[in-house]
């Protein structure tokens, strides 16, 4: 146990996640994880001067069980008297459930720290969650953005545990005796997931490299800080043009190129759905066409229309969309 | 037959790989890749008004087996009546023997290049090449610069047969009832790569995507256009920041921290070996250390020395580097 808190502390100052005297919300699902870092942060809370607030967010997708969490999450508050913050959105679609209930979660979680003036928001992912979501997007096909794993920090949000191993997180639990709540549908729903946990990383890690999961974790981590570059870099343009020009666009490396014409799609549509590179490079098309003739694509409700060297993109109208189906 | 020559059509143009009357190196181990990439060159030869030359390699390291491999490559010029450059160097050291030869053959390869005035050097490297790396180098642990894949163009190097698998080429070679070498020593010496050929690809793609080689693919073309666009930054701003500024290396994105400190080394030392991110750590250390003292590290016959806000790097002398050692 000394040992995690100190790896704790130096994996904490060396990305630097917090200083003394920090505002920390801890997102507390109920979970070993988050019960392992909500008792971490309070061993700390003393010496460090930390203050402290627990955060849970109750779905009520699972009946029973999210009453029983939230009960469990408001008796961690009590054992370790901390306030709790607890919301019960109202979820009015089922239509890409995982994607919109942590979009409701980390608004939620902004929504209070910036309401309290708190600084960061602690959130309990592990090393195992790094390496396995690295290669479920491996396997399924991915580039940077896919592969770049979570960071330590991004935002207002920290990880201290992302360096820990689950095993050494169950570890801690168990030497510390601290109870925690098994969302059942972990073990049903996500299937791929859990193919990689119990089958492919275990036989990567026995025939090829016993250090494995380390070895992904630290390539997602660099694969993050690049992207993050190129991110940047690729906005900074977007800013400072604000219309396509066709020559200025090809005359960008290939890596931007589809980067910048999707932030135009993106900024016009402001709805757009699962854009994959093939409809990047179909587009791409009528920037490289030699034909004198002005060209037009019509993609997801846009129109996207080459006219000499410009490129618009339209929403368009209701009529016409109406139209295009005729 | 026919699908294989119009594939490597579409994929040549749009990858602009070559054009018509293009002067193209045609580089022949004698293998099975490159026995396939050299006939569909001849077949498309006349179409295309292409002038081509074959371009061999005998290391002698594989004392008869290299002798056939050489009279093969001859022979197969004579078939198609092309002309055939043969080099024969001299290996003097087998240390990092791998790394040398590939430097040997590029060198001779852009010399006759350079030499005729051709156009480009095309190489048979195959999608299954690009898959099988890229697992390997994921296995022993590597981040964007290790990942990124062969591309279809690297300057004057052409990849024509990136897009294709290795069982559709051995499928050409039998069609066309092709003779071609097998490299021995591709059997013994390739231990981790065979593994990965034998045991790991089929059973990623059995148990969890049956395309995975192609995905794989997709992913290492991708990262490499990335790749490509980060060292160009960096060497900009390598090159228009001749000195190490401890405000200027700490204001950039942690991305390119390490990749520019580790050029002005290279720059220095000519020839740094084996440099890994955990070196380029250390040394970012004294970057952000806020001590005032001055501070130096010692690393691979380099001094590296902070005073203020300058880090210098020098070469020590030899006297210097036997001192440290007592």
């Amino acid at each position: 146990m000394k040992n995690f808190l100190k790896k704790f502390r130096e994996d904490s100052f060396r990305q630097e996640l917090w200083e003394r005297e920090a505002k920390i919300i801890v997102a507390v699902s109920g979970g070993p994880d988050s019960a392992c870092l909500l008792d971490v942060f309070c061993e700390l809370r003393k010496k460090y001067a930390l203050e402290l607030i627990i955060a849970h967010v109750n779905y009520n997708l699972r009946g029973k069980d999210s009453a029983g969490d939230e009960k469990f999450v408001l008796k961690l508050a009590e054992k370790y008297g901390l306030e709790a913050e607890i919301l019960r959105p109202k979820i009015k679609s089922k239509k890409n459930l995982e994607n919109n209930l942590r979009d409701i979660r980390y608004a939620f979680l902004e929504k209070i720290r910036y309401e309290r003036d708190f600084h960061w928001i602690a959130v309990g992912h592990n090393l195992d969650d790094q390496a396995e979501t690295f290669l479920q997007r491996l396997i399924r096909g991915a580039g940077m953005r896919g592969l770049c794993g979570m960071q330590f920090k991004n935002g207002k949000i920290i990880r201290p545990l992302l360096g820990f191993l689950r095993c050494e997180i169950s570890e801690y639990l168990k030497l510390r005796k601290l109870k925690y709540r098994t969302d059942k549908t972990n073990q049903e729903n996500i299937f791929l997931r859990n193919r990689i946990r119990h089958q492919l990383l275990p036989y990567l890690e026995k025939n090829f490299n016993p250090r494995f999961r380390e070895t992904l974790f630290q390539t997602a981590v660099s694969l993050g800080e690049d992207y993050a570059l190129i991110e940047n870099w690729s906005q900074e343009f977007f800013q400072k043009n604000r219309d396509l020009s066709v020559k200025k666009i090809l005359s960008l490396p290939k890596a931007l190129q589809k980067r910048i014409i999707l932030k135009f799609l993106r900024e016009i549509s402001g709805q757009l759905k699962n854009v994959e590179s093939a409809h990047l490079e179909e587009i791409l098309k009528i920037f490289k066409s030699r034909k004198n003739k002005n060209q037009n694509i019509h993609f997801q409700g846009l129109k996207i229309e080459r006219k000499g060297d410009k490129v618009t993109i339209v929403k368009k109208m209701a009529e016409e969309c109406e139209f295009s189906q005729n």
